[in-house]
């Protein structure tokens, strides 16, 4: 996606130890209006897939997941992070060690909301080991439901998750995929 | 919001200690055509008002605000509950006691994305005792940005977070106010 490329290169700022932050319009401020042609393109991307629920995980997954939803006219499920005591006990639940945060966390759904009869989308933020997409596929796959698409908005194509999961055979889309942070500046994989 | 209050009827869930979870439309499953509708009737509420950003806090308020930000075409902007590693140094902070999680967190805001001269919507899910709420106005007005409006969703009338917020001047509109929840159903404040 080309503006998104050129909305990194205007506004992401590269970091030590390969961290991209996108803080501006996608991590912290969010730019409402450029979140949605985002879901429209996810939309273009998987409308032909079926799609009965898009799941997402909290926290930056949840306004691109709703924004793509208008599209889809679906509803969005996020997985929560932490165990609060208004959720139900009865859960789909699994594990992801954060590599930002340095921890460990338990992700949950409860099982009202996703079934065997569900074809979901999975949307996130970033794609970079992929600790917690597997863990949202973990949780998405005890529910019996079939995942018929991954939606990325930047992938690290110079971490492991996209290659494993395309190896694994899903059907993984990221709209920016970047190979290297060099001297300040962002190299993108070629479409 | 009469929509709101049909929907919270129908889908919402009363349990002990005067808890309603709405969980299958605004705090776990999304439904994001119909917070698409919530964000237009904030917008109809609140147009007026000069607003330039939004301010929510995660996780719930972040649909909404986004919805609510495509009809006002400005940024969302949302206080992050714990700190990463990746967040700027450079923040407003403040700290809020959750009544159920239990618990003290801090919540912050990067000093980028709020300044002296913003007109703040702020919105959020739910207003109960308000100190959620408190702690985001505490932080907003650490950048010296003036408070237009509140927007919350559903007002628990019979705690004091309404009153307290009214009675100190800022211009407060729930879309439901709940002032009992008995024998199973919800009694709503007359407009």
């Amino acid at each position: 996606m080309d503006k998104l490329k050129e909305i990194i290169n205007e506004r992401g700022e590269i970091r030590d130890g390969n961290i991209l932050k996108v803080d501006s319009f996608l991590n912290h401020q969010l730019d409402a209006e450029f979140l949605y042609e985002i879901g429209e393109e996810f939309y273009r991307l998987f409308r032909n897939e079926g799609i009965t629920k898009i799941v997402t995980i909290e926290v930056s997954g949840i306004a691109i997941a709703s924004m793509a939803a208008l599209f889809f006219k679906v509803p969005v499920v996020f997985a929560k992070k932490t165990e609060s005591i208004n959720l139900d006990k009865d859960v789909y639940s699994g594990k992801v060690y954060s590599y930002t945060k340095k921890k460990e966390y338990n992700i949950m759904v409860s099982k009202k909301y996703l079934n065997e009869n569900d074809k979901l989308l999975i949307i996130d933020d970033f794609l970079a080991i992929g600790n917690a997409m597997k863990g949202l596929i973990d949780v998405a796959k005890q529910s019996g439901a079939e995942i018929k698409g991954i939606g990325i908005v930047i992938e690290k194509g110079f971490q492991q998750g996209g290659k494993f999961l395309r190896e694994e055979g899903y059907n993984l889309k990221s709209l920016a995929i970047v190979d290297e942070m060099k001297n300040g500046s962002v190299v993108f994989r070629e479409n």
